[in-house]
């Protein structure tokens, strides 16, 4: 099967075309370039309004292997990623272009897979795939994307609108992609039934399927209380790091107050590891840390609450030069705690 | 150097924020995403128009390596090959992301040199560098760059617009860069002398970095006579197969009228090689294949080169079944010769 036919073969009859039409495309995938109507007015965004774009990459031995990922847990958490970046600005998805480098031996029905779990993916969040790349790759897979989306005007929510005082609040869970990912190693050394009984199943779904905060974000956005915000694919701590130096001040997260899953927390025990590292630098956990006005933290967790989302208060933020701590409950009274500023770093 | 300061390192001051907002930014590199101003004026693009929006990557050993290639080279070409697709629907580049790929040996200073070539392109071509994404890869470099344009809404040059009876038209000469490509490579096995005295540096230039035609596509869009348009990333025959198939017509490419190059001519006879090999299906010389309304080919012409720009009518279309030939002159009159749909394929 050449380029073109293994194309067609990934992407054709997946989406209509009038689907795509309410997502301003005017021309999608098969031409040099896809066309977008950038007046098309779009479902539930307010007008004006500014397109935002970004850009994520998965990496074959960095990002996943054959043991961490089936084919169609690539192609939907590539997407996955994107749209989280997407969710961290307040806005709403849109489009999607899908650059695959694919290994010579590889062959055209494990990337109908992949394109199986991406196509899934969009449909989840209404992304209209518009074009992309097809290369070959001398041995690893890559799936590069770019994503689009659409935020009203001046409103998207940046990293550097923090001010002292604000909440510091986080719409899931953290650490359970991280533990998903220690599981599914740990499985591939020890056997399939070393860590059993544990509740892992949606520890490994964190790690393979993502679900990116869309719903938070517009939420968070439409308060008009949300100072700052950021998606945590590098961890707590890296994320509250942006936040501490884009905004210019201390990011203060209270240990008490941080949402500890169960299921990660007793697979956390069972393997003998800190549920806390996990929690503050495993990473790709997808949900979004922002701050907001502290008077209407309380009110936005009962609005969350009532949309049956979760909604956690986790700290807090003062004037000071750059800096996370970590407020911790001891014997001997309240402990701050520096935290390092590390998180999942490929130059490391 | 973290990931942070890498990307800080390789793009800061580059680029001025008022220099970006002539370009529809509206937020750049250092937050999860970038925003664009979508009714922001273009100068020299009349409104309304539509965004375009195209993909294309590069990968080390499939499309480069450490002989044919520097760093400063596959920045460039990266960024012209995506300016490349903006010129074909007949628009003006925009906007780009970046996403990196590195090997973790290569260290930071490389592809400090692979961004110097990126922003040497982006600076000729007005392009605005937005974001990205940097990853780490276990053994090659792969460069994926997300463009961005705008063109006058619903006036987009597609490749399924040729009508029966039109002229097919060349913006440049074809075969070049393979000619460069095949140099760089036989030099290596050779030695570097084997074929000195040829005029081999513009064909090495021309493998190296291609000139995206835009202003050649944005003439043939102001005509309104142009009805499809193609840039030849994978040979001139493989192109001329896409406007045959997309427009349900076939193409006649006239031998003799086809430009070659005198320095290509020359190092092809040095090389043993039939130029027009190189010419039909050496691919990724960046200049513009279209059909054109048979009686505004010739004033077509004058204009471009009153404009100083080549312009070559390179044969005709007609009704019929989709397909290609080549019209060759012989001592017992023309012949029709079929041309085979192969180009560079990914997948071969």
């Amino acid at each position: 099967m050449d380029e073109f036919a293994s194309i067609r073969h990934w992407t054709s009859g997946r989406q209509s075309e009038s689907w795509q039409r309410e997502r301003g495309v005017r021309l999608g995938i098969g031409d040099d370039a896809a066309l977008i109507d950038p007046a098309a007015p779009i479902a539930g965004v307010g007008s004006p309004y500014e397109y935002i774009m970004a850009m994520d990459t998965m990496v074959e031995t960095v990002h996943f292997n054959e043991v961490t990922m089936s084919y169609e847990d690539i192609g939907y958490k590539a997407l996955a990623a994107n749209v989280s970046d997407i969710a961290a600005m307040g806005g709403v998805p849109l489009q999607a272009l899908i650059s695959v480098s694919v290994p010579r031996q590889l062959g055209p029905e494990p990337m109908r897979r992949l394109y199986d779990g991406l196509y899934a993916c969009a449909e989840q969040y209404g992304v209209a795939i518009i074009g992309g790349d097809t290369t070959s790759s001398p041995q690893h897979l890559v799936v590069a994307v770019t994503v689009t989306g659409a935020v009203e005007a001046g409103q998207a929510l940046r990293r550097s609108g923090a001010r002292p005082g604000d909440a510091v609040v986080l719409t899931g869970p953290v650490g359970m992609s991280a533990a998903g990912l220690h599981f599914l190693l740990a499985q591939r050394e020890r056997g399939a039934d070393a860590l059993a009984g544990e509740r892992v199943g949606q520890l490994v779904q964190a790690h393979r399927r993502p679900s990116p905060s869309v719903r938070a974000g517009r939420l968070l956005l439409a308060r008009g209380t949300c100072h700052s915000l950021n998606d945590v694919s590098d961890g707590l701590a890296s994320e509250a790091w942006e936040i501490a130096e884009a905004s210019g001040l201390v990011v203060t997260l209270k240990e008490q107050q941080l949402p500890r899953s169960g299921s990660m927390a007793a697979y956390a025990g069972a393997a003998g590891i800190d549920p806390l590292e996990w929690m503050l630098y495993g990473g790709e956990d997808y949900v979004l840390l922002g701050t907001i006005e502290q008077n209407d933290a309380e009110a936005a967790q009962a609005a969350f609450h009532k949309e049956g989302l979760p909604f956690y208060i986790i700290g807090e933020t003062s004037a000071g030069d750059p800096a996370v701590e970590l407020l911790r409950s001891t014997d001997r009274g309240d402990l701050r705690q520096p935290l390092a500023k590390r998180g999942y770093n490929h130059f490391e």
